[in-house]
């Protein structure tokens, strides 16, 4: 596989090459998109050739193989990931953020509260709101260029309101590989105030050289009563067009209140989605992940370094997922004038860092999954635009 | 288009292929499937070149093309069934079955009532029962082999407590065409009991020679205020396997409150739902369509005058859908002898009359959209089956 290789995303309508004027206003055709997390790779051939026999066989009516994606799933968690689920504790939904919508939907009600650690992934307080709960921000610790969790403060922050706490591991955007007895801590403080605990492990196969992802049910199995767990191939392998999201559930009770509202709303998983899924979780696809990681760790090394030569900025340590965090905030700017200088003077687009909830301010996310020229463009763009300031 | 061609979805695990053991517990492999609502034929080159197409662009992230395939949504409306729509009245789900999900939950509440005109789509009650709404079943009147309404049945049929009726249009399992007569009477009905209007149209492009599809919209345009419109490709293309779903509505108070639980669930359509609904909806698919129609239309003639010199039968005539309805209450058998009677000495796998609700005892659903030999196959059998009755 040819990381390096350029790769039109235009052409194919990309959202994130494609709607940067939409989203953003900006209308600039140079500007670098490095905001919303999908890879700028040509899929591997594994992943195409699928498809491929699927428009040979030429079957696109109702089909009943989902068993066998299932399998491959509960395949893949065991050999990447050392946790042995059975292929039944699968709930399939129409991708993750439906799956986090539904569990909201499913252990909350309008007027409760879902617990998150900010600053986290923008869309879990918009899914929060949008289905009528209250978002309660348990803000994570920024200390030496990484988040970390201070309970003390999480306590001081519940309202007795929430019922369900929703959690990033591996932690967007701050590329943080929550450790064991960080895992075991959040686990307890869900138990603590009697909350369902969802764990959204997206980003679980994207971690950096020495960091190790543990699923959250293997890190704390007495949360097991509790516990949710969300996956996906769609990160992983840039496929999140296809719309396929997995939620583990080992315990019955949750199990079955998860699966009555997938039921009720009469949702099954789509042919491609479960055939690129499939294709994924597989050998090939091992290979080519682990071909995929030590590139973006290239790339993150180069962008880490050139990036923290400008003074003032704080580049977090990226153990997990393609988005590296960095924190302006010494440098004095307004938010406001941090994304005019990154967007318009570097011109470069990330995630603008308010948006990820309180803890957030004077930071950006990048997200690296792209190829090494881009992101070497990107650093030397970033490094120009702040020349004036050393 | 050979629609001749013999083709096994056996290896490509179609549902109605390989579901005929744990659905009907039936494990000859020489049954012949006349159940689950998709086709057996190949999918047309247009359709497989599209997938093809996306395989070689190698791009399965998030995309932002689902414009151009509402743009040929709306065009295949105006087209095909005269009805102009803008494209941002579509609001899509994962499916017609969700779509159907999803009104029942925005327009009733569990306690509520939702009718249907039975016997009908099976899933139609078991979607309302399972969402904890009570079914009102408005009986259609069978005669001359034809299924009709009466109103003055369903009036004495109401409960008072209905906020929404579900309607097949063209119908299913009964194959009607229903008339502008007949639409307009239904949507005076609606109107009357100050019900939503769900007009399920997935069934609007297979409609026989000599009858005309007209949209409950064009119908009945005084009830657009309480009408939502659902299409799909699914049908019409077999492409059932995508998981998409089209909801059109006009009135802006339904559209928003349609518009908010598919957003509250956080649901966006699919890459292949997109990518191949637009590449039917073209004028190749339009030229499919037309030759299809033909095919399927000899199929019905053949199949209709075999099984009408079953003494004691009676096929209604068939205006739409490739789903041909048989009455054959008149040989006084149980439904358990007739199924048995056909699913073991015929070996054919129709859908159970019984399931469709008030009305469909003694009936049974055939699936024509299949190979002409097949279809000669399956009326051999059931002649057979049959012969010592005469």
């Amino acid at each position: 596989m040819n990381f390096d290789e350029i790769y039109d995303r235009v052409a194919t309508r990309s959202s994130k090459w494609t709607l940067m004027a939409s989203g953003f206003g900006i209308t600039d055709a140079e500007t670098l998109p490095m905001w919303v997390a999908d890879m700028d790779f040509r899929a591997p051939s594994f992943l195409s050739d699928a498809v491929r026999e699927v428009a040979e066989a030429g079957d696109f009516g109702y089909f009943a193989h989902t068993d066998t994606y299932r399998e491959a799933a509960a395949w893949w968690s065991k050999t990447r990931h050392g946790w042995e689920i059975s292929p039944d504790r699968i709930i399939n939904t129409a991708s993750l953020g439906n799956a986090i919508a539904f569990a909201i939907q499913t252990w909350s009600t309008p007027g409760d509260a879902v617990a998150i650690f900010t600053p986290v992934y923008h869309e879990f307080a918009m899914k929060i709101r949008k289905n009528g709960r209250t978002v309660t921000e348990l803000p994570l610790v920024a200390a030496d260029g990484r988040f970390t969790l201070d309970f003390d403060a999480c306590e001081a922050r519940m309202t007795g309101r929430e019922t369900m706490l929703l959690l990033a591991s591996p932690h967007n955007p701050g590329g943080r590989v929550w450790t064991v007895d960080e895992l075991r801590a959040i686990a307890d403080f869900a138990a603590r105030h009697d909350l369902v605990l969802v764990s959204d492990e997206i980003h679980n196969d994207i971690v950096m050289p020495g960091f190790t992802h543990v699923p959250t049910a293997l890190a704390a199995p007495d949360a097991r009563s509790r516990l949710v767990t969300m996956t996906s191939a769609s990160k992983t392998f840039s496929i999140a067009g296809t719309r396929l999201g997995a939620v583990i559930i080992e315990d019955d009770r949750l199990h079955r209140q998860y699966a009555n509202i997938v039921n009720r709303a009469d949702l099954y998983p789509n042919l491609f989605g479960v055939v690129l899924s499939r294709a994924a979780y597989s050998p090939e696809g091992a290979a080519w992940v682990d071909q995929l990681v030590g590139y973006l760790a290239e790339n993150n090394a180069l962008f880490h370094e050139r990036i923290s030569a400008i003074p003032g900025t704080l580049v977090h340590e990226l153990q997990g997922t393609y988005l590296a965090w960095v924190d302006f905030s010494r440098l004095g700017m307004t938010d406001e004038e941090l994304w005019r200088r990154v967007t318009q003077k570097a011109r470069v687009l990330p995630s603008p860092g308010p948006n990820f909830g309180t803890g957030g301010e004077g930071g950006l996310r990048f997200n690296l999954g792209t190829q090494r020229a881009r992101v070497e463009e990107a650093a030397d763009r970033l490094v120009a635009a702040f020349a004036d300031l050393q």
